[in-house]
């Protein structure tokens, strides 16, 4: 019985955990649950799964006899031996690095702990020999490809689906609403990471996540166009040998991988894929040009430092104000690099240093984004200044 | 430095195993070569490798100082670390029995070896311990995907280019010629497996081969249509997650897997996937009505015994006797399906029964062969009786 603490278990891939959970009793049981906001599905989730621990931004008045611990608490508690890190954004930093400090294994889905401190975050799991298992589809499959193998490969394949505008122009991606980039062909994902994906800053994420995961250079790490999302990612080998994970777009097979590595177990609801329906995968190279999110982000992750940090959070900033229809999809690029631009770099930074990287990100974000006119001026007046 | 004897070197991958030696001069020594009939060729390869061994079906007159021994004392040599079997039918059984005897690891290319004496190969194996690495590209890219698995897969997906008449209709099939069978889409292989591939007779072989060498069971091999020939073949897991193994098709990559593993070697001749021009890969289920080889392959797989020497030899004659235009294209799965229908089954048979059904089936195939009209005779009498 693997004791699982699942963090941040009312968003997207807490959820899907639980099912990978309630799918396989015998083997899998939880032990702590923590959330934030949405206190009513954690109430439901506690009643149903009945964990010794949980957390939240408010105390839930649920006569219920678990303790009530921070996350960080719960994260590095002697009674968890695993912890699911499914928290959103900065988020996560602390109780991921609470979990390392205590020498959990942790399956690592909140991209923005790697991105924002990979080096601070690889140096306390290689220091407290904690390992860190990854949640994304897309370095889950570079992982399961790399087992078994001897010799360090020679290049990454993240494959992206290109998300639901990837054949738009320069001026019909102007134009996209937040609702149209809310509906994403493939996967089904949060708000901000559906948003991510359509700006493929989601995948230039990806790659830095990948850079600090494997240890991998950039300049060996290729993106490439795959639109069925069914092939999630490829590796190749000094000898010209490449391998490929593919399945159903589900998280829940990443998911449970984390837990059943290195086996494998059955789980009647994951879905299989039928190849007498799969008549072809296509491929492409990326387009930098047109999604300069991508370009932004692969550069903070070469330059390092507090680079990365301010990049997460002026992304973050920028795609909650395209939400609230406050800019356009392609302000959100823009605002990025000019975050980027104004940013006074430290190299290998401490942690208070990240999060005051990440401060002034999001107030100089905020700062500009007054400057930027919503969409309802944009369109009455096209010729606006910016 | 590996001291390597390749049994067979005159042939298609007895000749690309040189061509990796001789990219590899710091890692792999060539120490015995044996051919056949094509003397001069042979010589060459002497002159060139200057082995310590050879072997011969005539003792050359070249003046050369090395030792003119049999293939099963070559196999079986202290001198030698690695035998690959490049040998063709059931030309490589006894030199195989013999390296395994003496615990040698072997690379196996010569697929009717297993296909023929599989239980008896397979139990010797284990018995001295020697390890019997694959060659087939789709064997070689099962073997890369379970690397470092611990969990059996659940099924095994042997990708098949179809050959160069897969759309053709059953009329169709019936009028192709030996100069169009030997024009394969893809791979450059000798002229028996390229009528095998043309088939799908290939396909079938293929599948005993991985029955007996992943000891795994008929009902969970699939086979798969893919005229690119990239995906070399894939694993199903039973979580419902796949492997796959990509490359461009050359057989000198799981030639050189089989001599650098559990490594991966870099070797600047072998050619890389360009990402920039594959677009599509396609798949399709396989029509086993139109190409009944396979069907017949697998049938006698399943059923064992002396069976798959039967249809081993059977298709040997047959596809002799098309390449001669003696038979008709679709007479070859005719043909072997009436040796097979003849056969006095043998289960669990000794090595001598075997090649007493092989022997058997050559007859019998001859003297059946005898009612069978030239294509020049059908040609000119369309209604004529078999």
């Amino acid at each position: 019985m693997k004791k699982i603490a699942i963090l941040g278990s009312t968003g997207s891939i807490g959820q899907q955990a639980l099912d990978v959970i309630r799918a396989l009793p015998d083997k899998l049981k939880v032990v702590a649950l923590t959330g934030n906001k949405n206190l009513k599905l954690l109430e439901r989730q506690i009643r149903a799964f009945q964990p010794n621990m949980f957390c939240s931004s408010v105390k839930p008045d649920i006569g219920y006899g678990g303790e009530f611990l921070s996350a960080e608490e719960i994260a590095s508690h002697p009674e968890v031996d695993f912890v699911i890190v499914a928290t959103a954004g900065k988020a996560g930093l602390s109780p991921t690095l609470a979990a390392l400090r205590a020498g959990k294994t942790i399956a690592l889905a909140n991209k923005e702990v790697l991105v924002m401190a990979g080096e601070i975050i690889i140096r306390e799991a290689s220091h407290h020999q904690a390992q860190i298992l990854p949640v994304d589809s897309e370095h889950s499959a570079i992982w399961q490809c790399l087992q078994g193998e001897e010799s360090k490969p020679q290049r990454l394949f993240l494959t992206a689906s290109g998300g639901p505008f990837y054949h738009y122009s320069q001026s019909q991606l102007a134009e996209v609403t937040p609702e149209q980039a809310l509906q994403h062909p493939v996967w089904k994902m949060g708000r901000k990471v559906t948003i991510d994906s359509a700006t493929l800053m989601n995948k230039g994420l990806e790659a830095i996540e990948a850079h600090w995961l494997f240890s991998f250079p950039f300049d060996s790490i290729e993106i490439l166009i795959h639109p069925q999302s069914i092939v999630h990612s490829m590796v190749e080998f000094m000898d010209g040998s490449l391998k490929a994970q593919l399945s159903w777009p589900d998280m829940r097979l990443p998911i449970q991988y984390t837990l059943s590595y290195p086996w494998r177990w059955p789980n009647s609801e994951l879905p299989r894929l039928d190849w007498n329906k799969i008549q072809s995968l296509n491929f492409e190279p990326v387009d930098y040009e047109r999604f300069p999110c991508l370009k932004l982000a692969i550069d903070a992750g070469k330059s390092g430092g507090t680079y990365p940090a301010v990049l997460c959070a002026a992304d973050e900033v920028a795609v909650e104000l395209f939400l609230s229809h406050r800019i356009g999809f392609t302000d959100i690029a823009q605002i990025v690099q000019k975050t980027l631009e104004q940013h006074q770099h430290i190299p290998q930074p401490s942690l208070e240093e990240i999060l005051g990287a990440d401060t002034w990100a999001r107030e100089f974000v905020t700062r500009l984004s007054a400057g930027y006119c919503t969409e309802p001026e944009r369109r009455s007046n096209p010729g606006i200044e910016r």
